[in-house]
């Protein structure tokens, strides 16, 4: 035990083993623990409750802010030890779970999670598990590199247990901003008018009461490794920054844009990488996760502030982080998830999105889940938080997968995620649609022209034309609407 | 002219007639025009465009708040007066060219469309025409019986034609509450905090150099019938207010409910009715049109307060609230529609929002537009505003239309307005489903067990028990997923 870590002296007596904490769960309890996007997750007592789960009947629900590392929800999920999972995964053993029905999986939107709790709408948590750097002599916590649903976890939970990470630096402190909106109809107004707005304390208030255990480890995130940009990624990036090039020459927006948001994944890591090099200035974020180009912008002098609830980076870009907490303490602030995605500041703010979708289809409608719209990919995240309330939506994807045999735009998308009300501009590798203010039969012939891949541009116009022969506001023919699905499943590829 | 209606002398030389109106409008140009289902909508001035249209080469981009009163869209659409119209309509006639795709029509959430304008997603508008009771001193108007967009219009127009309506009594000055949240990124924060707060002023503001005409008239708003509950609507609200007195049982919620909102129709006011004789004290709403259960409610002490946009109610309700001003200025206030429809607000006050679905799906997703997946009916109006953040979003529809022909319940909707997301309960005459919580598969039953007319129930157990087999997240045969919308259109059933 590191002494500094637990400032409230008669909690050390509640320092226990990883194994030990294993031992507080049964059978049937909901669990919410913390980690977002592989950041601050808890690392030791969920492994643990797997291996218990091995040699004996111990099922859990699982709440989370997002997706664990260390395949921890590998563990969980191979052990059979979920119930419910919830509100979001991106581990492939876990998916495989999800897909054969092992489990259930409630796939939300990242920002409406803790409201749910809050609301009584779901269970009432048994246990909360979260991932800190120290606990304050008032029993509050400092978070480590993610805040997610833990304010909600800790506030709504019968016990909690604590991880003290001692590989987070103690000056990690102040960088979260922790702020509670309440419950209906009392809920305060989040005061946030820019990213860097702080409207709250820098520790999470815990009854200290409520703390049963207290474990040690000093086991960091896990990291990615950085996939430089390929031809589509580095295609798709250069329409996006073109397009908002061309906003800024129209007057509709300044060299600094507005707040961005950006989804996870090469595409977006690829557009933000892409501002190093273009007119752009004094960019800010508003986003869920701070990827590698995030501190690139900011290390750059692009940027000035960036406002997320986690980050997800690779290993060179964590240590810079940890290594100059000082210099990145007035850019960088950690807030709730239910803040990160409140639609109030999204929308404030002017939020410009930007998300990958699986499939699009003719009238902008976006599948960003289902993989043949049946099988669960990763879940919506916080897609939907910002795609209804941004300033702009744009949604990004290559314009076909595996070798051309499937086109990622397609007469309607097998499953809906987004809603063609929501979807402001399409971008492919082949180009950009701005779809603004456009009726569903005016998106068409620029959806076709300017994203779909020439292997399919004809059998495309000739679905429409036969669609639009038979009129409507939005004209499909249903009994081939998903044709190009269905010759998928049967010959292995979408083409004629 | 009556003398009192425009207290700005120097605008009296502006009085014109309708007809003259009309000539200020060219080709091509962009109108907006105030009115929210049939309230407070402009009811000569676009009646003499539509005129001019008949004779001459005359089309133009309409937008509204909402639909229009008094024949006037059927007018504009029979004389091929309108290029484009946008966000919402519910007039037969112009709905038969907007399928026939005679015009273009863009079907948006009724709290984005003023956000879209003022950020330069739509064209600017030539020329704003807005129903007012009065003309202040300084140029500003006092609205009538809704607020729509005409803020956001009068604000982006180049000009601007003011209809006074003198049958509208002076005294109903102070029931509006006008503000303007600006643009991003230096949107202000909407400072409400309950249905009742007032934020703002009871005038619109307005450069008087705008305007180039005022046209005066005594045309009172289209008012509709009521339609006493039938069977299936007594049903429905019969469900929805034991449900919520259920809630109020186990402590979710008190006999005050949360701020409540109805969309249009005969389902949602027979659910507001049902209310007279419940249990519920001090009841708000925070909707968007008020309807004569509002004006009971009130009258009965049960309902303390309602915020709104406009309102639309039978003639004697409209007598009523007319000739009563001074009773119900402590319990009506009308906002403009982005305040009224403002995510922000919506989810700050816990908003119970109740809408009508055209179909629904055994997940939860809900078409609210497209009959038959295709032709529009009415549009989305502001059922997404709500249904994405309410505390609790409920959706209704009779379990079948046309003598059992056609099951509201289907595979899969053909059309996608709200997802599984955001839809927490499904209500037909047959049941109620309390979706929260649930993971895809686990909704499934519950719906088809509570929801479901026994006609269809069969069929829809065997296909469900099919796609299960193939497992996924959310099992689907894509194959069939529209066999009963395909068996419907040739066989005139969806029945086997």
């Amino acid at each position: 035990m590191q002494e500094d870590r637990i400032l409230r002296s008669a909690l050390k007596s509640k320092v226990i083993s990883a194994e030990e904490s294993a031992s507080f769960f049964k059978d049937g309890m909901v669990v919410g623990a913390s980690g977002f996007t592989r950041g601050g997750d808890t690392k030791v007592v969920l492994k643990e409750l797997a291996k218990r789960a091995q040699k004996e009947p111990l099922k859990i629900q699982l709440f989370t802010g997002a997706s664990l590392g260390h395949g921890t929800d590998a563990d969980l999920a191979d052990a059979n030890a979920l119930i419910k999972r919830l509100p979001f995964q991106v581990d492939a053993i876990l998916r495989k779970h999800i897909n054969a029905e092992d489990l259930l999986f409630v796939d939300q939107h990242l920002g409406e999670t803790s409201e749910l709790l809050i609301n009584g709408d779901l269970p009432k948590i048994d246990i909360a598990v979260i991932e800190a750097t120290q606990i304050l002599e008032d029993g509050s916590i400092i978070p480590t590199t993610s805040v997610g649903n833990n304010v909600a976890f800790m506030d709504m939970a019968d016990k909690v247990i604590i991880e003290i990470n001692t590989a987070i630096p103690l000056e990690i402190r102040g960088f979260h901003d922790i702020f509670q909106q309440g419950k209906a109809p009392h809920k305060k107004i989040i005061p946030i008018t820019a990213s860097d707005t702080r409207i709250g304390t820098e520790s999470i208030p815990l009854d200290p009461e409520k703390i049963i255990g207290i474990v040690f480890h000093d086991i960091t995130d896990m990291t990615g490794d950085i996939v430089p940009p390929d031809e589509n990624t580095a295609a798709i990036a250069s329409h996006i920054l073109d397009f908002l090039g061309n906003e800024v020459k129209k007057g509709r927006l300044t060299k600094s844009l507005l707040p961005l948001q950006c989804g996870i994944g090469k595409v977006a890591n690829a557009v933000m990488s892409g501002f190093l090099k273009g007119d752009f200035e004094n960019l800010t974020m508003y986003s869920e996760v701070l990827q590698d180009s995030t501190f690139e912008l900011i290390d750059a002098g692009k940027m000035d502030f960036a406002s997320a609830t986690s980050m997800t980076v690779s290993k060179g870009c964590y240590d810079k982080f940890m290594n100059n907490l000082e210099t990145y303490r007035k850019n960088v602030v950690f807030r709730p998830q239910n803040i990160s995605n409140a639609a109030e500041v999204i929308r404030r703010l002017g939020v410009i999105g930007i998300n990958t979708a699986l499939e699009v289809d003719l009238y902008g409608n976006v599948n960003s889940t289902h993989v043949g719209g049946t099988k669960m990919m990763n879940g919506i995240g916080g897609s939907g938080d910002f795609a209804r309330n941004a300033y702009m939506s744009i949604f990004v994807t290559s314009s076909t997968a595996k070798d051309n045999k499937i086109s990622s735009v397609v007469p309607m998308v097998a499953h809906h995620d987004h809603t063609e009300h929501d979807v402001d501009v399409l971008v492919t590798e082949k180009g950009l649609a701005d779809l603004r203010g456009l009726a569903p039969i005016e998106r068409v012939p620029i959806i076709i022209n300017n994203c779909v891949h020439e292997d399919y541009k004809d059998e495309f116009l000739d679905y429409f034309n036969r669609a639009k022969a038979k009129g409507g506001q939005t004209p499909h023919l249903l009994d081939e609407v998903y044709k190009w699905h269905t010759r998928f499943n049967e010959t292995g590829s979408m083409k004629a």
